[in-house]
């Protein structure tokens, strides 16, 4: 039986959400715990991967198990054998041709910044401590929305065979102590994110003088700037038509 | 000339704010910065001591140093001196007899409570997953408000000859995935705020019979419940007349 369930993590000391040989994932400390309350070797395939240092409020996953799970009595022994860091909150049994990944219809990420260093949000949000016009910035931010080609936001080492993808909606906007970039789309390219924020924040310090717009038409990765750090993004939610 | 500070820090990894022989602790670290930068040795005085594992969003503290100092470029360079779990928004010339512990004329904590493993606040929040009649709680809170002596409410080690403090103001409500809990008053006694939120939960849970007021008249210690945990706990804001 196929089994679909929410996944909460600090990816601060993590490699990422992805198994790798040398470091630390969020997959193989659930594998691991997973394996010792089911009593049977588990596989979880998550919606998408994220990089060493990002957070998720909501990754989705699925891994198939031969028992009928109860959902309160597993996601407790779960939370109690995974560490603070890493969570679930979510655990439901869906047909067999459901998966993580490819069910998925949309994925939103949210990027913070801070405009002064602030130890609260240290693992959490960029200080961007230098003089940004945000009100020049956010003005910008409605060019992505719709189908594009986001080559010129796509880190090499991909493997993507197309940079297309469709944003549904995005925003810029002040939250508490932080300016919360966020973004909805079907898909994302490598590092898309974290690039197309220190865009905007290159734009708005004024070291790139095209707009956001023109440096998306140019589909050239060489007009694009900085990469924003990881620690500042959030995977924040995957939507799906099945589970919801 | 005695200059005035602001402090923020994530207290996680800080045996608190107090300097100690074999911990480190923030007072120590701003002293050994604050000492590279002014080229001469800096003595710190906080508004108060925050234990291990407490953060501060706002403790006011001060120092003494023969020279001018030029707060923007101060700030920068101490802030890069310092890691990123600590950092200095504010500083200003204040009178000699300004003192950061005696002229604070209030205090306000806040403690958080997630009511479900939340790995994103996990230095930040108390995780409370058993059944809390949060409603019933609620009310209990404005027989803190006013004068009372809280012995009830004061551990063992305080060393204050009075356990008397006014309370301004005081809630507890849901923000946004936390129960948060504050307090203001003019001073606090020895883990006092841990142990009213501690004894709150376990009023909500069952555990003790007595009304928090009752246990608040009663100024027996032995009347009280768990003492919360300290990551949960920020030292919010001191106010002073001198300097806002």
């Amino acid at each position: 039986m196929r089994y679909f369930c929410r996944i909460i993590y600090d990816g601060t000391r993590f490699g990422g959400w992805q198994r790798q040989p040398d470091e630390p994932s969020v997959q193989q400390l659930l594998e691991e715990c997973a394996q010792v309350v089911l009593r049977s070797p588990v596989s979880f395939t998550g919606a998408g991967r994220t990089d060493a240092g990002v957070h998720a409020a909501a990754q989705g996953a699925h891994f198939d198990y031969d028992g009928i799970i109860e959902p309160r009595r597993f996601i407790h022994s779960l939370n109690a054998l995974l560490p603070p860091e890493v969570a679930i909150h979510d655990v439901r049994k869906v047909a067999p041709d459901f998966h993580a990944r490819y069910s998925a219809l949309r994925r939103t990420y949210r990027y913070c910044i801070t405009t002064r260093k602030s130890p609260l949000l240290a693992r959490r949000a960029w200080p961007v401590t230098f003089d940004v016009d945000w009100g020049m910035v956010t003005v910008q931010i409605p060019a992505l929305l719709g189908e594009h080609d986001f080559s010129a936001f796509c880190a090499s080492g991909s493997g993507s065979a197309t940079a297309l993808c469709t944003v549904y909606a995005t925003s810029l906007g002040q939250e508490r102590e932080c300016m919360v970039f966020s973004i909805e789309a079907n898909r994302f390219v490598y590092k898309m994110v974290r690039s197309i924020v220190g865009t905007l924040v290159d734009i708005g310090r004024g070291r790139l003088r095209s707009t956001l717009g023109e440096i998306l038409d140019s589909r050239d990765r060489s007009q694009t700037g900085t990469t924003a750090p990881p620690f500042g993004l959030t995977l924040d939610n995957v939507t799906y038509s099945e589970v919801e």
